[in-house]
């Protein structure tokens, strides 16, 4: 297996998501430069259909970033594949990054599809995908909580229909390191033409521990991981970059060797371009409940629409994190 | 084995460590006041012999707030444990935590001593402080990176002598989760008597790991963790309270229902009275050298005094954390 470990940053997309982190387009520009120069492989750019102004990042950064490559992220939707397409269209390297939900609760409550049609839709996704590019990054929503068999279904056919990633997220941040692991080991383990795609980590910091559970992923054969600068995102933040690359830098005797690109000596001025947000300060997991009140509900899903679906409910208990969404919360 | 972990709290003293953070006595009180009521276990207030702000501070609280364990913080000397024993003085609940280094860069480079007389002088710093109280913490400082041997010789030794509850810092914070797992599991099993003793994980946020690293020394069977309101402390700081006690009560399922003494609505107010410090804004490992030069060089030890001795440095290369104290840095 490669000791290389992509570094896939997301502060343009999901970091943006965190309360209280409003960035304009030439705020993203000269983040997206530095990212470039820290030595990223792939910056997620946004959310094409989302709005225009995530339209316009996506197009913009595709236009004027060389040397990485750029992503968009899409629902398993047509519409969305061609229009992130046409935000892609002059980027040197582009990537779609598609998929739906796998638990049995996003299919029942968000989805409303029984596993086979969530399966035929993600697979039509990926294949609408290939006609635009062939670097296609499919996301299993929620696969922290899904049934193993079918994590394993999905991960064989997507990967046949034309995915080269495969993003395994831990939407809830509700893992232990040790689970993660088992996670990403017994999908390569598992699926046939598991050497056909790059596994991919994707860890929420609900529980404090996005890093960790990250490196473990690594750890169980992951050789990407999705990231953000001071680890921004949506309620507790994504994980963070700079802990993630700094522990696989000074732990290769722990990790077997494993490199990456960046260039250590540019994290810390690229970690003060980011706004953390005031919100960040009380990035804690038990307080996102009463946060939500005070900051008005400001940044929990991609289209701010419709909060507190069903399809997060299932670990909301008075006094926990609440989860909050009902569209893309990879 | 017991399901019940306490929580010991550091705040007060590691976590005033922070560069950034400075607490006045109403400060320290009013915090205190609120630790009892969130339901600590024990109270580590501070290190009487480092200072008379220290020595006021335990002084204080041991007079002041009831219904809880007042600790106070000296190392492996008798003055140290006199000084300590008399600010605690008051307190309905009393604990000394002593210790010293067990690695061999601590003994080699910072002690100056052989194996077998840093036990000797630990040893004897127990049977001391028996003079005072019979709940009596020991710290193993650097034990993340000591000979595992001495370690365990170290604990079968310091429970003869009268200590309860045995610290084992990750005083570098260098550490992955599968690793301070085995560690404690390590001890636990090969120590004969470790029945008559709590076991204690004090783990530093350097790789972002703190509060997975904690959890999985809980997992391998300690039953105290050492933890600070926003994981404030100095570098990258201490573990945070409010992950740990979070994941512990939202995953029973995994951790076989371990339960914590916190009244988990308490816990916002309590993180908004403790202020995180500018620098908090920029606790990432690989930030720690800049941030040295720019703010000073404050808060890397208990008295402030000669930075960056030889003890601190094998860890230490270009663009990694700096970790620097020739005092206790448990």
């Amino acid at each position: 297996m490669s000791k290389q470990v992509l570094i896939f940053d997301t502060t343009l997309r999901d970091g943006e998501q965190s309360p209280g982190v409003r960035l304009n387009m030439e705020q993203k520009l000269e983040i997206a430069h530095a990212l470039r120069v820290l030595g990223v492989n792939i910056i997620e750019a946004g959310f094409p259909i989302s709005s225009p102004g995530d339209f316009e990042s996506v197009n913009t950064l595709a236009r004027e970033i060389k040397g990485v490559t750029i992503c968009g992220l899409t629902r398993a939707r047509e519409k969305d594949i061609d229009v992130a397409a046409e935000a892609l269209a002059p980027a040197e390297s582009r990537r779609i990054h598609t998929g739906l939900g796998v638990s049995q609760n996003h299919l029942v409550n968000k989805l409303r599809m029984s596993k086979e049609e969530a399966l035929a839709v993600g697979v039509a996704a990926v294949k609408h995908a290939t006609k635009y590019t062939d670097d296609i990054e499919y996301f299993m929503e929620d696969s922290g909580r899904a049934e193993l068999d079918y994590v394993y279904k999905v991960t064989e056919e997507v990967i046949r229909a034309g995915a080269t990633t495969i993003n395994v997220p831990d939407t809830t941040g509700f893992t232990f390191p040790a689970e993660y692991q088992a996670l990403i080991k017994g999908i390569i383990e598992n699926v046939p033409n598991s050497d056909k795609a790059v596994f991919s980590c994707h860890c929420h910091n609900d529980l404090g521990m996005a890093t960790a559970n990250t490196l473990a992923g690594v750890m169980g054969g992951a050789r990407q991981v999705e990231v953000t600068i001071n680890g921004i995102g949506e309620r507790a933040g994504n994980t963070a970059l700079e802990e993630v690359v700094m522990a696989m830098f000074i732990r290769k005797d722990y990790t077997g060797g494993l490199e990456t690109s960046i260039d250590t000596t540019k994290l810390l001025p690229l970690s003060r371009m980011v706004p953390r947000g005031a919100w960040i300060q009380f990035q804690r997991c038990a307080l996102r409940r009463d946060l939500h009140a005070i900051l008005g509900r400001r940044g929990q899903d991609q289209r701010g629409r419709r909060p507190r679906t069903r399809t997060s409910r299932p670990i909301i208990r008075p006094r926990l994190p609440v989860q909050t969404s009902d569209n893309i919360e990879v």
